[in-house]
């Protein structure tokens, strides 16, 4: 058995060699820059503890994982064009640093090498992993989308906006680990509780993201708190506060979202404490991580192959708050 | 056996159908605004007239054809983008009517939708199936870059041009052609040859394109001639005319290129009359044309089967000059 961090260290330096010819270079120096610049590799990763938890590591399952990641940075690129995001771990982003029609492209054929990762699997496995993987693909597109409608919309409620998380993110995690365990052999009740563990794990962590951004200590989060309240960002908390709020509160709120001024976030963080929307997001939080550990205590195989989760979930959802 | 237009009739009943959920609506409308277009789906056709050279048809080619024409129509609408242009077949384009990030969107999760009706061939085809689909969409990828690159280049020669062209547009017919071939159970040799007559094919289409553009009887052809030469477009014509010029002749070439004066249309093309551009690039389309023939020639099928092949050729080179 191989912990998280063997995974994490070993699909690093798989991943590590080139994905791309040589040419044209115009289209595929692109997708290596941006691969370049690394990361912890979490999908691949959860492919690889997903095959595991049920067999060795499957030879199959280091494609299926390049596969993951690779068509996970090619949203990255297209998302980053549709955000107009000019900067991603403090490097330019491909579309500013290359253009638009290079990003676009480049970002096309990352999906296509993807797929060719892919088609290099036993046959007994391919139609069984490209169907899922081809629903998942397009469930990531769906969420993108959503999030795109929810920016235009004013009524965004909770449960609209956890199946636009959903899809945007933790199906993707939640495939990743099941196409892992297909390559084991689980079966399909298995296969259903690992998918589970890893959608609302997702969700844990997004449920998590949001409230660090408002509640988190600085100097653990790494970023200054209140970035997501400064851009109006729909987040789990802003919604829950629109739906919990007094009419007085509501109103101070959309008031400030409007105006904008200079004591926004500590304004609106005042009103989130009234609100206990601190206390209420780590319980949702923490509802849905103890769904994901049912699950993953559902699946029929002995405890200590579980491990390898169980430190991803810890790793996930380990910042202090 | 079907007739090539039986094929275009049935294919495009066939096609007319819904490809994609109601939900997210402005994901999904896009790709259903541009698909109501119509078309001659020569693509799919040509899956479908692959697969009858050598059997009756098999289920699965309907399958394989609706994802290379689904692949098709979303490089178009990328592709779109990346030229800027405001219309298609006289329709506002995608990304005119819907945005630039709906466009992007709707593409990819068109490709994925390709794939999506791939994955539903039977398992025993899948593996080959998906790996030329995967090499083809990669190249057409590397045809779209090559043709921006050589926009920015002097010196294209006409050989770049060739290789670009047949990435660009070629072998997405000829793999079409052969994915067919491939569930009607052509050997490896014979798929080859059916592969190399649809590769030459589309070159022979290009020449003759770019000759009527410059060369075709306007009410024939269905619109004005110059369009090419008025944008500055490397074609086989001026490619080849930029290499047999004389140094004058070359000088007013590149001269009227960059001045562009009103009669420039009128100017290039006697240069061009002078250099008998016209009839070597006639004696270039025959040859690609006498290739492409010569491979269907060389397939181990009875001469009947391959009447419908011949009536595509003639076809795409019917039209008169």
């Amino acid at each position: 058995m191989h912990s998280f961090k063997d995974f994490v260290t070993a699909f690093g330096e798989h991943f590590s060699r080139k994905h791309f010819p040589e040419s044209p270079v115009n289209l595929y120096a692109p997708g290596d820059y941006f691969l370049s610049w690394g990361g912890k590799r979490i999908r691949p990763v959860m492919c690889l503890m997903g095959n595991e938890l049920f067999d060795e590591v499957h030879p199959d399952s280091w494609e299926v994982a390049t596969a993951v990641e690779l068509f996970h940075n090619f949203t990255l690129i297209h998302d980053d064009i549709m955000d107009e995001a000019t900067l991603r771990r403090g490097m330019e982003t491909v579309h500013v640093k290359y253009g638009l029609n290079t990003a676009l492209l480049s970002g096309d054929v990352m999906m296509i090498r993807a797929y060719e990762y892919l088609s290099k699997i036993q046959p007994q496995y391919l139609h069984r992993i490209l169907t899922l993987f081809n629903t998942t693909a397009r469930e990531v597109c769906e969420g993108q989308q959503l999030d795109i409608d929810f920016e235009q919309q004013d009524n965004v409620s909770l449960d609209h906006y956890i199946h636009m998380i959903s899809l945007k993110t933790s199906v993707l995690l939640a495939a990743s680990l099941e196409m892992g365990a297909i390559l084991g052999g689980a079966s399909d009740g298995n296969c259903r509780h690992l998918y589970a563990f890893g959608k609302n794990l997702g969700i844990a962590f997004q449920v998590q993201d949001d409230y660090l951004d408002a509640f988190g200590d600085p100097e653990k989060f790494g970023k200054a708190v209140g970035g997501d309240i400064r851009q109006n960002k729909k987040t789990f908390l802003l919604l829950h506060a629109l739906e919990v709020a007094t009419p007085a509160q509501k109103e101070t709120l959309l008031r400030l979202m409007q105006d904008n001024p200079a004591d926004k976030v500590e304004q609106v963080l005042a009103i989130f404490k009234a609100c206990n929307i601190d206390a209420w997001a780590r319980d949702l939080k923490d509802k849905y991580l103890q769904t994901a550990l049912g699950h993953l205590d559902a699946i029929a195989v002995r405890e200590v192959r579980k491990e390898p989760l169980r430190e991803l979930a810890e790793f996930l959802i380990q910042r202090a708050y």
